[in-house]
């Protein structure tokens, strides 16, 4: 009730705090049979992790993978699966030393003002890192869909600060991976994107941007009416990341500027007896529920709260004051994120797979 | 599990078809002791009802409310509250000539490859008619809101197509509904969006636009961590809505453009001790948790998918053919859906709020 | 959250009073493709309604189900089914006239405790009118059992006070029905079952006694480890019908008078390469589990709250004062339970059955 | 979705298996501001923990309680706690060494059928040992009550195979304690049960029994109507336990053989304004909410499944075969199953308060 589960019939339940002794998630409902080690769930960790480079933060955490139950020689056996972190640098009194200030636009001033009191070794639940526990979960997700249905999740960095990528919804991983850590397709603009992440984060600044993601073999048939429809379900999930402040479906805000005679997505027989759009401003969703084609999402960030200029604040006794972060922090966190965004659309996936088998059973998925 | 309720503690569960015998809401959990009656409720009924100007579909609804259980001598018992309505224009031939064929962009293709079967007299749950039980609700919520919290909720067209109205969040409803139907308090751009939708009907097209919507007057405190974030319901809620295609919270995809340093709200002392931002691009919403200030989102809705010129498409055999809606219907939905909105975000601030009153008490709420 | 809906993938939510405007039942999650009509229901409400006999009560409820929606052309859409009912008979003074007295153990002082009001007209959401729609609901979930996996379920009045009938699980509805409006199987013990209501009605007081129920076909591998255990949602599901005290599956209380070696079911091979065991004191469950073997549970009702003695009771106002009933009441609603109990079986079952299905598919169910 | 939670406002998930890296509970949704630390979890282990004496079984656990997060200075934070234990003593080969066999009412086959496989080094999520963190849990809902509500929870050994103590609803913890680890109040019937537990043992067989349960100080007002009853709940929460078949709530099953005039609870005027009742037959519940009075149930527990008689069993194969266990096992679980009744006695009413509050607000309770 207090918002750490996530999903219905694959449900995610993700605990601990960034400075504490650990964290973890747990996955109820995971199908049995699926081969799964951490070999399954590290890469997408590493593609998370920060420290890998002149783009992110320095800290080191260490984002390794033990899972506690529910493998049995290398196969998940329908209970649920405990997976747990260990957290390696916990530097309590780095937050400490900010006094009883609020940090602004961080979520020291709201989690005060909702629970009479908070962490005071760091964000606690708001803290970043405990999605290492959404994409460790997010990759179990990914394995049943890939492994079941085909299903191929893709995201990328598309847009940072004022700069857009030009990316086709049937971009690669490889071609995602081929200009490096900024996790862009768009070789041009992902040189550009460095370029520009290097110049705020000398300016000591931060910035924001758009991530894109696409998921492909999606059947038709997930999601289900009225509220929990598939892309309800995904702007949930994705606006529930830190930092997110913008979702979109297929078209989105432009799909808004258009008339419906240029919005429509003329339905045309596809191969073997398949039904498929001739377009896809629908983002692969009618209704609520899956068509077929690319399921499409973007999402947008706002730039890092932390930055090193000095900022207003006020402390817990209301008093007005001054604050300037020190120490070493992402100037933008979009490239770490896009693995993340990849995990909820995932997790949102999978739940809907198992609750269109549930209930409709296995003929029509 | 497919998709009739929303919320936790203030549940809301809808049913019925457009074109069946009915339709109807079951509120679970309204607390007890809140005057109500219907005149509580049909204004905003009206505000969503079609056919009331030239701007809308002439089919005529009778939307009005029975409310058939949880109010006793005009006060709500705590026990779960039923509201109903007929379907008073029930015309399941005009849907049965369509004959076989899916109508582009609308969900009658996703249903049929969902569930193997749809109803065959009209949209069934994926009708905007639905909509109606959701503006009953939350004609509840939003006055449980006001009388317990002093919360105010204001939506407004705020885009038709490319035209974009200029809204404080200072906004009454009484200058939005001064600009009669359309929804807008800027008079100016109200009557641009009046002559741009006539000249939409005219062509026989339709129009999308965006709605914004404020809340003020929310305390500190509500949305929960991680999952339930506060923005991360309201984003599932807005996407739930028919034709809703994206969502921002505060300053949504155009803060993915700016820096940390002109993005962050400072935090500055404000009346009888209360701490305040400066600015509001958070949207008075931080890590999940309202801060106190006016809540803010924007909501993109496509264009109506059933308009006037040929369509390509197939029949459920997979054969090609062209399809032309006939009949009356609303070349731009924005007007009616502001209430809509409104009433989506009236149940997740209700919900939150039961939620935070449940787990810490009304010391702090 | 305030108790009206029951199960996960099955999902039941009831709602309306005793003496308002009419109740119903909306059934979210039942599989598509069904064939559905009031034929399939009203068996099963007519088996509930009182007023048949001179064992039960005269008064006159119109228990005609009139399903709203979710069906279509006799078959279910997959959407959610809502069934209404009538009240006919609304007496709203009968229950006025009690004034402000609590009667003795009835719910007239909890709800007001609860909610610091209650009902004028009647129970409420605590009438036992409120069971039509779980026996609606069953129906549907007990015609989809037998349709897909041969499942019968089969309940009997087992004790009418001291009295205990002997029936083996093997027992038919046929059985069950050949001694008319008891619902016991055992010819003698259903006669004396009939001369000792009709003592206890002659004495103007009421008598509670036991349910037995078992269903037979269940597929091994119904019901969740931990909390959602097969038999932990039985009985929840039993000891939520009105009057409710006690419950138990497979030996039950017997079973805790026996040592391990008594006890233990051994498994032995069955037919067609299938595991079955030789006794059945686990009651077709074992770890939360079915194992394939009949399930089977007992269900104790105290008697019925409304006698005709007086009985000392307060106020309001907290004043002592005494209370006779009027009017005409059951003096054993055991027979008429019967359904009801059969109805919670089934929607258990329904449940814990496209869950399974979700999870595992349909390989092993 | 496969049964780790528990709660809706007091959420409780607990994961881990008995012979893997450990196990642990998750608790979302406690209020902040609790003082709390391993000193108020710890007794409660220890009354659960195994090789204790003679009574029990010598194998060793280390049921020592690390809180991970959601306690910040010996206090909650309101944000999820999260509670590890390590598996001190996992010995896998010994389950290992049973071959395919399905012992006898155990889950073996269940999980089989269920899953397709099963762990192969114990039982799992089956495990009784999973109840440590129900324990855990249940020691923070415990002080919880305790602190806010003055709600005290004492359970006891009622039963031991066909020897019944007698003991009154007033019963204390002291007095429960007081006849050593067979937690009896009732000293002769005490000196008893461990005379027939040390025979039982010498036969190598096991023995079941009941455990009473009160819980006194629940205000009036828990529990939701219809199928949220606090009876309901906690029936299902106590049949959710390992080895329970049987569940009564007040009278239970001998008030079946009550008539209506014996077993109504008049209501009397109480001290300070209360209503109490005379009797309390209703066990402290009337409609599914609490009236005030002491909330009574009493569980039922088979024997242990584990004894070292020769048994029929199959394997998975489905050959016949014999087993005998081998190793130290508890002849009666019955008085370490006393914690474990009395936390989810505990679970269930600091959900229902949490609920109350949430719906309510605290004016009522």
């Amino acid at each position: 009730m207090s918002g750490n589960t996530f999903g219905r019939m694959f449900r995610v339940t993700t605990f601990g705090e960034s400075h504490g002794g650990g964290l973890g998630v747990i996955i109820d409902g995971c199908p049995p049979g699926l081969p799964l080690g951490p070999e399954d769930i590290q890469p997408d960790l590493d593609r998370r992790k920060p420290g890998q480079g002149p783009l992110a933060s320095a800290r080191r955490e260490t984002d390794v993978v033990t899972i506690l139950s529910g493998v049995d020689a290398g196969v998940t056996l329908g209970t649920s699966i405990a997976m747990v972190f260990q957290n390696a640098d916990a530097r309590p009194k780095a937050y400490a030393e900010l006094g009883g200030l609020f940090r602004p636009s961080h979520a020291d001033f709201t989690y005060q003002a909702k629970y009479g009191r908070r962490a005071s070794s760091g964000g606690g639940r708001a803290s970043a890192r405990e999605t290492v526990a959404r994409v460790a979960a997010g990759a179990v997700a990914r394995k049943l869909l890939a492994t079941h249905l085909g299903v191929e999740i893709v995201g990328w960095v598309a847009q940072v600060e004022d700069l857009c990528a030009g990316v086709e919804p049937s971009v690669t991983r490889a071609e995602v991976a081929a200009n490096g850590l900024i996790q862009c397709p768009d070789a041009a603009m992902a040189a550009r994107f460095v370029e520009r992440i290097a110049k705020v984060r000398k300016d000591g600044d931060t910035v924001g941007g758009v991530i894109g993601c696409v998921a492909r073999g999606v059947p038709p048939g997930l999601g289900d009416p009225v509220f929990d429809k598939l892309d309800a379900t995904l702007a949930a999930a994705m606006i529930s990341l830190p930092a997110a402040k913008g979702f979109e479906s297929g078209s989105g805000f432009s799909g808004a500027q258009l008339r419906g005679s240029a919005h429509n997505d003329a339905f045309v027989p596809g191969p073997n007896g398949a039904v498929v759009t001739r377009t896809n401003r629908s983002g692969g969703i009618q209704g609520g529920i899956s068509n077929g084609m690319p399921v499409t999402i973007r999402v947008a960030f706002k730039p890092v709260a932390t930055h090193f200029k000095p900022q207003e604040t006020v402390t817990e006794a209301g008093v007005a004051t001054t604050f300037a972060a020190k120490g070493r922090h992402d100037p933008c966190v979009l490239p770490r994120a896009v693995v993340i965004v990849e995990a909820m659309m995932a997790l949102c996936l999978c739940d809907a797979w198992l609750r269109q088998r549930g209930q409709v059973g296995e003929r029509l998925v």
